[in-house]
């Protein structure tokens, strides 16, 4: 079991981790006793929904366990994320955690990490960060919101850019490159995943990073 | 003469260089054909007042120049910027110019960089980024406002830490490791400055770094 009481738990952000969070109000409503730390509006209101008590990383920063989903996930344990545009308080969550746990099935799985890198970049800087990014061989593509006219604007008031760079050998290489350029606030490439819940083939089969 | 008609100017915020934007005023009202692009409220405030005609990075994402003060300024020309935290938009600016240019007087050029580290942080993230800056060897207190209850609030929507580390014998290598830390939205070490204007015992000394 993921989940103990007493525990301080990060609950990332959507389709396949919404299972477990309303997994884990089916727990509370049995007795569990956790708080929870969202990772974005979405996560927040389906955590209250659950009736899953809510704290903050302002105070409680350092927290036990977080879980979350991926949109791409490598053999040693690389991540893409940010999808749904939440990467930033994800990652943050991520790294205030002892352990921090992906639940994906097996069509997230890869050899090699070749989907875009979403990058949430101030709204002044776009331009600059691009041209940035297409130096170091990334072609980024600002994302467009459906719903509201002109781009989508993260839950931190910023904007995310869609980067190509093709097969990435070195992700943690390129997250350094990503991290120092001047307007990026955070890039969705995880290097610290401690485990992973890979549903494949009918079965969940947990992967451990021993190394981290 | 730093100024030329067509350019493109970066104008940076604060006292020393707002002599700057004045007398790059009084230009204008003698024929100067130039357009600016501000760093902050303030400079463009100032802007405004000395007529000087505006842009944006949007529109201009590659500048001819750009003028700016610092806090402190070491003799490889490395600077420590952000004590009127306008440092994230200033270090944009600044890395989109083809030429970027520091006054200062001579109060502002030590051997080694002592002053404390302005790091611009999404408030979400204040206490994890704290860990994390007290990890790698930082002692970080959030800048409290004046004029208003609680934290400063950057032009950006976020806190501002300043970070003491004592001696930096390293600029770059620390400028790096804070780059990497989630929750961190720049932070004010900038290490490619091209030229300083450093007035001292009534002259102005002219240095400039040829290997950017």
């Amino acid at each position: 079991m993921l989940v103990r009481d007493g525990m301080v738990v990060g609950l990332g952000t959507g389709s396949t981790v919404a299972w477990t969070i309303r997994a884990i109000g089916r727990m509370i409503e049995n007795g569990l006793d956790i708080l929870g730390v969202p990772t974005s509006y979405q996560s927040e209101a389906l955590a209250i929904e659950c009736g899953i008590p809510l704290t903050t990383l302002s105070q409680n920063p350092l927290l036990d366990l977080a879980i979350d989903g991926v949109d791409q996930i490598d053999m040693r344990m690389n991540a893409i994320k940010g999808g749904g545009a939440a990467h930033t308080r994800e990652k943050v969550v991520s790294i205030s955690s002892k352990r921090f746990v992906i639940v994906a099935d097996g069509s997230k799985y890869v050899e090699v990490l070749n989907r875009s890198v979403p990058v949430e970049v101030l709204p002044f800087a776009a331009r600059v960060v691009e041209r940035e990014i297409i130096r170091i061989g990334g072609s980024p593509v600002i994302r467009q919101a459906c719903m509201k006219d002109g781009p989508v604007i993260t839950d931190n008031g910023n904007f995310v850019m869609d980067v190509s760079f093709g097969e990435i050998r070195d992700p943690a290489a390129l997250a350094r490159e990503i991290s120092q350029i001047p307007g990026v606030v955070e890039h969705g490439i995880f290097t610290r995943i401690h485990e992973l819940h890979l549903a494949r083939n009918g079965n969940v089969e947990v992967i451990r990073r021993d190394d981290l």
